[in-house]
């Protein structure tokens, strides 16, 4: 069993990474409470729940008070509809303030299941368990949201879960396009705070096919490690903690503009990546080695430019929606070089003149 | 101007409090918040909006981004619906990560305004300005919630305000029924935590048509300070908070039952304090003099007996919905004496039976 510590102000809680971790919920729980939850409530969607639902359910004690959800799956099911939904079930299954939720999906599921949680009731516990690669950095931090149709993420809480149960066997049945959506967050945490972790990458991860259960451990262990140690240091996102939005400007205006579900989140971050690695070699007169970069990626199958359809006038418009954005004022991440990340105030037109080049 | 100071964990705020403040917000804000504020929402009541949205607008400054949006008054507005609606406001007004809610109005006003700026962008500042008696309560200590069919304010989140400006002039508009409303928290914060002040108001309020500014302002301080200390040493409802829910539990089942709005929160509550009175009496072998308590707040046209109409059965399944609840069994804030209040598990049958008898 491999564990990572994450420490944020309001409680330090662990990521515990093994094979058949679906197995041992009940053990685990007991392990990572604090206190006996009075009943579990396992929300998940369509995909997962044919897959893992049962053994996650089975794992549990026999006089645990236990209810289960499942939502569409999907971007879309992150709606206030949806919110309001698992609410009422959380109240009709009489969930108490020390009741547990269990988020048992991919970054969509635990979004919402965390946002239910950090609300019923004005917050109860949760706990993630991740079964997509791209959920490993989502369900560390505590950032929980659903999105509204002016914005993703918009409405939200931040709310830490108990603990993560990441379950790495999970992984090897997912399809290129989920690798693809997950590893863009591994290896931009190389390049906002870790070169020599990001060089590791390039050399080691070469084709998705060939990853092993090792080598995927490693992987998620030291990308999650990082994730961490960002979180630890800003809990609410006041300052260095906006690093991990590198390529997400622009990467949820795609997504925006696309129409949330045609594009991954990962890909789109990587047109965003590409943009924002653009805009700072310009800015900071550096090279970033783009070519070499963008030769990695594209082998995995990434695009690297934005989709010839979409407007971009409306992409800016997106992009102005941003968390970070000012008084009108778009702020980006940026690199001062490999392994250190930087947020800038830019300009419009800057930004407008390299939308149109790309 | 007199100021009660809130001490909490995430953060220390001000209550001002004095005439005409209404005219002063611009002023205030400079005084009060650290960083300026990217732009501010007003959100209030089709009530106050008339009466006093405009002066609130006309003391901010001009170059400073200001919106407003005007919800219907009533509990009804504390909906999904109601919430989804201000929070697209917020987003088509632009609002950001600096911007500012000020929530003006009374208890409703406050707990959906502070609920949307809990959420909004996983939370933005927000400053109450309560406009009722009752409102100087929920306007302290960061509760913020939105009601669900199946229980009153079932979703939140605890979010404290970055300021209480409290114009005490509005207080004297309001009919004999809010004062009602507002005045039964007062009582109760004598009743749980301080008798000295709960004889005092014995003595000194016997008719709401007499109370000037000088004995309001007293009493609104007195009342502040003891809920201010309440929430400081226990600001996420693990401990002590719940002392500040005597009367709550039969309260909020009073007012689903009864359908909300038809009976005012403050009335439920003094029924409600009746009978934890009555059982505490009976649990604990002890004298609490109702029949003094009960002639005291009948002078002000308080009701103390539960309404004939409402089922005793339905009250106890809405008594069971209530967030202190654990696995089934009904938590009460009940009394050790006069200005000492503790928390009891009560079997459904005691409780049962009491509803018959009242």
């Amino acid at each position: 069993m491999n564990k990572v510590q994450v420490n944020t102000q309001s409680h330090t809680y662990e990521v515990y990474l093994d094979k058949a971790l679906r197995f041992r919920v009940g053990d685990l729980l007991s392990q990572c409470l604090k206190e006996k939850p009075s009943s579990v409530f396992v929300i998940t969607d369509s995909t997962v729940a044919p897959l893992y639902l049962q053994d996650v359910l089975s794992s549990l004690p026999d006089d645990l008070s236990v209810s289960s959800a499942i939502i569409p799956s999907g971007e879309q099911s992150k709606s206030f509809k949806e919110y309001e939904n698992l609410l009422s079930q959380a109240l009709k299954n009489g969930l108490d303030r020390k009741s547990v939720i269990i988020a048992l999906g991919g970054g969509v599921v635990g979004d919402i299941a965390g946002f239910v949680a950090a609300s019923y009731m004005r917050g109860i516990r949760f706990i993630q368990m991740p079964t997509t690669l791209l959920a490993h950095d989502s369900s560390v931090g505590g950032k929980v949201a659903i999105n509204h149709e002016l914005g993703k993420n918009m409405v939200g809480a931040f709310h830490q879960p108990e603990a993560v149960f990441y379950d790495t066997d999970v992984l090897f049945s997912l399809p290129q396009k989920e690798w693809r959506a997950g590893f863009a967050e591994v290896l931009k945490h190389g390049l906002i705070l870790d070169k020599s972790f990001y060089e590791w990458l390039q050399k080691n991860v070469t084709d998705f096919l060939s990853i092993d259960n090792e080598l995927v451990s490693s992987l998620l262990a030291r990308s999650i490690a990082i994730k961490a140690e960002v979180v630890s240091q800003d809990e609410r996102e006041q300052g260095i903690r906006a690093y991990l939005n590198l390529g997400h400007t622009l990467g949820h205006a795609i997504e925006a503009v696309s129409g949330y579900g045609k594009i991954t989140h990962g890909e789109a971050v990587v047109i965003g990546i590409v943009f924002a690695m653009k805009l700072s070699e310009r800015l900071y007169k550096i090279d970033l080695d783009i070519p070499a970069f963008k030769a990695w990626v594209e082998s995995f199958g990434y695009e690297t430019v934005i989709p010839k359809d979409l407007d971009h006038e409306k992409l800016l418009e997106a992009m102005k929606k941003d968390k970070k954005t000012e008084a009108g004022i778009i702020r980006m991440v940026l690199l001062k070089k490999l392994g250190e990340a930087c947020v800038e105030k830019v300009e419009t037109d800057v930004i407008l003149s390299l939308l149109k080049e790309s």
